[in-house]
């Protein structure tokens, strides 16, 4: 596996998947282009990811777009502006700036994962680390904030930040979402988008990106209801494989779980946590990666991140980095919400309607208002509203010792007002739900995508990408190029595939091999063929990418069978007549 | 149409098709969220466009995606960092800041387009214009830039921006995308993505913001071909309705032409330039809006950006702001490639092939290489390099009037050198492509769609949006929400229709015209009703949101009779067998 990446690079680049941004400017560090394919991709990435995660749970789980730029106020309220950061140490000889924490891990081979700055700048004097580029002596740790800061408008103090999550959007607008929907909860408002994170000095390609596209939902719960999660139960037995916190502690390998077993056993805090996460791994399945190249590892208290109490990260296996992660399962409980209720002012909560209604008992003060009325005159309205902001226990006691309530200075006779004891009908009442977060990383998928789609065979590269992400769905080829009638027909053949809503294109440029070769390389699952017998039968042939075998299918019926080839995973012989074997 | 807007702008809110951001933080001007409709309806037009202009064109239109943040040396390539600004004015009392050419306007009532800010301070002073709000005195104009600013990493110096346009990211990796296309002029590079405009102080809601998505393509052509368009015939019966930059000074009216006639008459300055604009015609008819609801408008010298040698916009009609632009063409010539090659050093053309090779007569200078390496020895290499820097004519002269070359110190005999006629064919040359383009403002779209569809029926608000873009294409109701039997066949065709790729939904809530309404007002076309007849003969009533008729049709047909009424434009009696007459 070793030069496993570096060929992926190369086919990244040649063939138009991905390549660093900026190249004709020396390229800056965090950077990545997507490339013709690289875009196709993604968006059947992303579209399968709506379908998962929006569209099957569309009774309840809804998308949303909200801005890059927020205001300073968000991101303070988010916690952002204090905690989103990484210790950061500059050389005093050279002025080079790297991240700390990374610079004493690769230096003493220890993890430093929580450590503070004054922890980190005495491991550097004590084991005189020094800069690994000039050999100059290291600064101060700093702390440096990963927020891209901006200024929104001509006035010099309004600053705004690139959002660095795409939760905060829907945090901010949870009240207008939740107005347009008839929802109870559960809630999950989801959201795919640009993100940006300002790291110090990211050098992993495609998996570490200074602006990356995120797929996320925040899944609005009610922490106290017996059942929060009523989708549970679809998933109960699929088997996830999960390395606690305490299993890593312990060097544990991952072990295996169901949903079910996961939940009962504590291992998962919450079910709907879990539901997401089952999902979150079908999901990474239906893109091509088997589940033994992955699994979810537990952070621990100094790893997770300063909103939740129980974080997963989603880990992959790629070949240069070893494990990383595509996506993050967060339960962000209400600390969120809590916070924009706090820094806005607005009422972020949930009307909870309980099972039946309650009967409470409330007291309340009752008062002659005619006799206010002629009493105080303009001043009355003063003294009921005094009346009104009183503690019904209070009134009862002013009346049992002294028989009349003096308040704010008025006084009203024991024989004007009294405290009534009235039973109450109570259907619900509000709360502030708490939030499970499922959040993937875009383009460490569509990595990992290709990564695992990557075979060679008899020395020539396959993509063999699940059939229906492929950028391309179908190639059309004239087996001569140079013989009109061919290359009528398979115009005529592209056309029609393309009006039926394929992806496809059409190629006529090479010898045949040469086009199948070239297919194989981005992906295309299937390659039709217009050949002599086509001009005799109507018939073509379809060639599997994989096996590389071929069948004959009819013209008319060639839009059908390769839906059925692509989305529904038939196999040729299921789709066409067998007719020969083997044949690149 | 006075109140138009507001009807809309309420309707938005509260079904959940946009909103301002940030509201529970005051707002912040300039920005709007997609609630879940718009973000349906969004995906829909952006789908639609990617059909129109690059699948459509398959064969020689690709997509990519590149960072939003760009470093600063793309941006003074671009002429963004000198050219990309508005006038500014602060009150020197109160301080606040003001758009200087739109506060000269509203206060006189006269266009001061292009001018600078030196008259526009000459105009404030002459004409006595003061501070709209607190009517103090204006100081001096001077120009802000509209570039969102932020710095890259730790390193102060480094500054980068948000893009305000998509272009630049297709020209700075113009050369990669190039080679993993085995493409000849032209080629087109498209592109959909976020983008910021600091405006200084936008009011004009979703038609004027600070954050919004752009579709975008760059096509490079070659400005010397005969034919620089290969698809240009498809489109050119197209009328397109024109206000030439003239015709505007005259106050003229638009007028109709064909696209041929717009070319030949030079109306239209470039055939592809023509082509993207009859494209676009019909892809904003394709949203709803009629054809006399739009024309393009030729800019004048002083209204295009830095960048255009032509531009016009696509202007839509909406209530509240008249005629607003949704797309704009430019004729961008080669300006953005010519600025990258200069800036960056890197070599951005494309090698042209000629028809056929064509001879070229070349003078090359011929000298003994060995009397060279044994008289010079170590300085031998310098020698030659020396030679190889002269110019032929220049060593003809030499040799004619000195029979020797002295070049750099080294004198060379007439007998070891010589000038010799060579001929050598060329089969091409390499040249800057010139680049036309069509921009759309996703929002904008997105506004005029909704406006455009906005009926009212019997006092009832009906979206009659394309049924292709429709938010949800179809919903499914139980007539009698508590008759269990009716509840279950619905769930089931529901799942059903989900399962079939249908964006639908399912209400249960209210009775049945209630329902309807609903759904009327959020545009879905279809609303599938199951009934008692449902339970006896397997049928269910298809209800056209737009003429509210009604038509039967088998449960088992029911996916391929949406699928005609939904996207191929069929009516209810070609999908069904009609059954009643209108009702709500």
């Amino acid at each position: 596996m070793a030069d496993l990446y570096d060929k992926i690079v190369e086919l990244a680049r040649r063939r138009g998947f991905f390549w660093p941004s900026y190249e004709i400017y020396g390229g800056v560090a965090g950077f990545y282009d997507l490339g013709p394919l690289g875009v196709a991709l993604k968006n059947k990435i992303v579209e399968k990811w709506r379908r998962f995660f929006v569209k099957d749970h569309s009774d309840h789980v809804v998308e949303i777009e909200t801005p890059v730029i927020g205001p300073s106020r968000v991101y303070e309220a988010s916690g952002h502006v204090e905690s989103f950061t990484d210790p950061i140490v500059s050389c005093s000889s050279c002025g080079r700036k790297y991240r700390a924490d990374h610079l004493v891990e690769e230096a003493t081979g220890e993890s430093v994962e929580g450590l503070s700055p004054r922890q980190l700048t005495e491991i550097i004097r004590r084991k005189r680390i020094r800069c690994p580029v000039c050999g100059g002596e290291l600064g101060e740790v700093k702390v440096f904030n990963l927020l891209f800061r901006t200024q929104i408008g001509p006035y010099e103090g309004d600053i705004g930040y690139l959002r660095p999550e795409l939760a905060q959007g829907m945090f901010v607008s949870f009240k207008r979402v939740i107005e347009s929907m008839r929802g109870k909860l559960p809630i999950g408002i989801a959201q795919v988008g640009r993100v940006g994170r300002n790291e110090i000095s990211p050098r992993q390609a495609m998996v570490r990106l200074r602006e990356f596209t995120i797929m996320e939902m925040e899944y609005f719960i009610d922490p106290e209801a017996s059942d929060p999660c009523p989708v549970y139960e679809n998933a109960v037995d699929e088997v996830l494989r999960i390395r606690t916190y305490r299993d890593k502690l312990e060097d544990n390998p991952p072990r295996e779980y169901t949903l079910g077993e996961a939940v009962e056993k504590g291992v998962i805090v919450n079910k709907c946590l879990g539901y997401w996460m089952a999902v979150s791994k079908r999901f990474v399945e239906s893109v091509g990666v088997r589940g033994e190249d992955m699994f979810f590892e537990e952070k621990g208290p100094e790893e997770r991140a300063h909103y939740s109490s129980q974080t997963f990260d989603q880990m992959v296996r790629v070949s240069r980095w070893g494990w990383v992660e595509v996506s993050g399962h967060s339960y962000r409980t209400d600390y969120d919400l809590s916070r924009h209720m706090k820094y806005s002012g607005a009422d972020l909560t949930v009307f909870k309607s309980y099972p039946k209604p309650v009967t409470v008992v409330e007291k309340r003060i009752v008062y002659d208002r005619a006799y206010i009325g002629r009493k105080y005159r303009a001043e009355a309205p003063r003294v009921m509203e005094a009346l009104s902001r009183l503690d019904p226990e209070e009134a009862e006691r002013l009346l049992r010792e002294r028989g009349a309530i003096e308040v704010e200075g008025y006084v009203i006779p024991g024989d004007k007002v009294r405290v009534v004891v009235e039973e109450k009908k109570v259907t619900g009442r509000r709360i502030v739900p708490h939030v499970v977060e499922p959040s993937f990383g875009v383009e460490r998928v569509v990595y990992a995508a290709i990564e695992h789609a990557y075979r060679e065979k008899e020395g020539r590269v396959i993509l063999s990408l699940p059939r229906d992400i492929a950028p391309f769905s179908v190639v059309v080829l004239p087996l001569n190029e140079s013989d009109e009638k061919l290359v009528e027909v398979a115009r005529r053949v592209y056309e029609n595939l393309v009006r039926e809503g394929f992806d496809a294109y059409y190629d006529d440029s090479g010898g045949i091999g040469r086009r199948y070769a070239r297919a194989d390389e981005i992906g295309v699952p299937a390659a039709v063929t217009i050949d002599y017998q086509t001009l005799e039968d109507g018939t073509v042939t379809v060639r599997d990418r994989d096996s590389w075998r071929q069948s004959r299918v009819h013209m008319s019926r060639l839009p059908a069978a390769l839906r059925q080839f692509i989305y529904m995973g038939r196999s040729l012989d299921e789709i066409g007549v067998e007719h020969k074997g083997e044949q690149s």
